[in-house]
């Protein structure tokens, strides 16, 4: 190391404090973002306020964390670090289903259900999902597995208003039938905000962003042999499709929920006319052999 | 923002989230921030698992702040980050006094103290410090006040052995005389260790980085009409002045405390022979006028 300090060698210097690091990943890792964080503070060259401003964010974000609130996680979605991290580690075949990312209300386990069940155990507005789910070649994966949790046509989800919903309402776990199918029955859910009364809400309200993520549900999807996807199914005509706060949609994930008006299609399903009904496909990517 | 979340449009879609930031300087600062995040991510790949390790230990660091002690601060030193922005800040003449980070020890207001007054208050080996403070023009600086702390000859500050050490010790506040000179006794200080039960002392055990600072006294010189510099003047013999933690060694920074064992230069600053002695000049840069 150098024993002068200037702008010109500064990142040099500290990527060379990291050459004796035993884990050549963690070597990788530091050195990267010695690299770039660098660039960052040169790019805008922070005053000293600007610096101190940006540590006390940090340090705020760190002490909003709880047992039951993940600031941080929040950050990374607010800055589309999350997603971009899925995106990266969910490369395959374009076929296969696009996955999102897995946010933070998947904190109860989905009570099992049988087909056609529904998860909405307080009696709104009727919806039915349907669809299968198969593999990149087509084949149907019978027994498939999907682990289903959504917010409330209210936006909340049940751990959010434990006085207002019973634990597992808007949750389920569905095995496939021996074509692949699954359906259940639910309500639309709503758009609803992300955290607000932290740092980064705070964040939002500075730069004038808004808080909201679409009306989506929630799919962990596996199948023997296949690697799982996690993904939402977002609502078509929510209101703010286009500009969700943690950047998780994919046009390839939004669907239609259309109103059917059909006494002969609701009595099918089970459920009172007008319903409103979705389909979706699930496609799995064949696990590689080790 | 596209409704749809690519590796490609990803960085894209984040800095138009900010396009109506109405602070212009927030909204370039962010932009910048997801530019770089984004392509540290795009580099390193993170898998899963490392994103939440990362998650896990930005969250550790904000946990482990509090009133005394800053461990974003600590992160930031030793990423040579906070030497990055006092770089930036401080440039001026080539010629003024290079400066350094301020540390996290300036946390007590030091004792004024007339010029010879020694500030070390438990008796150590004696050490004199004399110089004098000059505008980049030459002229000397009469009244230029200098706030003096360092670390004992066992490496600690007065404030981390408050049971060993009075308050106050190691540390001064003196005015430079008519021509800008000044002297202070005091002892040699030790090197020492940044703190390393945190999560920033992790990482630098995982990475093989040691702790320690190389033996320095703070000062912040100030004169009137004059930019003040907040400064280090580093012991050229010192363990690890080619390695500091926190990157805060400057060449012109360095000096000699050589040992003077001259019984008249002694008896000249009422120490006893041998002693340590060092000279340095600090040259400040005229304040621009408004």
């Amino acid at each position: 190391m150098a024993t002068d300090f200037t702008e010109a060698n500064a990142a040099d210097a500290v990527v060379d404090s990291f050459a004796d690091t035993p884990d050549p990943r963690l070597r990788t890792i530091m050195s990267s973002l010695v690299r770039h964080l660098h660039a960052f503070v040169r790019d805008v060259e922070p005053t000293l306020p600007e610096w101190e401003q940006a540590i006390d964010f940090l340090t705020a974000v760190g002490q909003k964390c709880d047992d039951k609130r993940q600031e941080f996680i929040l950050f990374s979605d607010a800055l589309g670090v999350s997603m971009l991290v899925e995106t990266i580690n969910a490369r395959g075949a374009a076929e296969t289903t696009a996955s999102t990312v897995l946010g933070p209300f998947h904190v109860v386990e989905s009570p099992p259900r049988e087909l056609g069940d529904s998860i909405d155990l307080l009696g709104g507005e009727p919806c039915v999902v349907t669809g299968r789910v198969r593999s990149v070649d087509g084949t149907p994966l019978p027994g498939a597995r999907l682990d289903i949790w959504q917010a409330s046509d209210r936006g909340f989800y049940d751990v959010q208003q434990p006085d207002v919903q019973p634990e597992g309402n808007l949750r389920g776990l569905f095995t496939a039938d021996a074509d692949g199918a699954f359906w259940f029955r639910t309500v639309v859910p709503s758009y609803y905000p992300i955290p607000t009364d932290g740092p980064v809400g705070q964040l939002l309200t500075a730069t004038n962003r808004h808080p909201y993520r679409p009306a989506h549900i929630h799919f962990i999807v596996s199948a023997d042999g296949h690697v799982p996807v996690t993904t939402h199914v977002f609502v078509a005509d929510s209101p703010y499709i286009d500009s969700d706060a943690v950047f998780a949609v994919k046009r390839s994930l939004i669907r239609e929920f259309r109103v059917v008006d059909d006494e002969d299609e609701a009595s099918a399903y089970g459920v009172p006319a007008p319903f409103r009904l979705a389909t979706v496909e699930f496609v799995l990517e064949r696990r590689e052999q080790g």
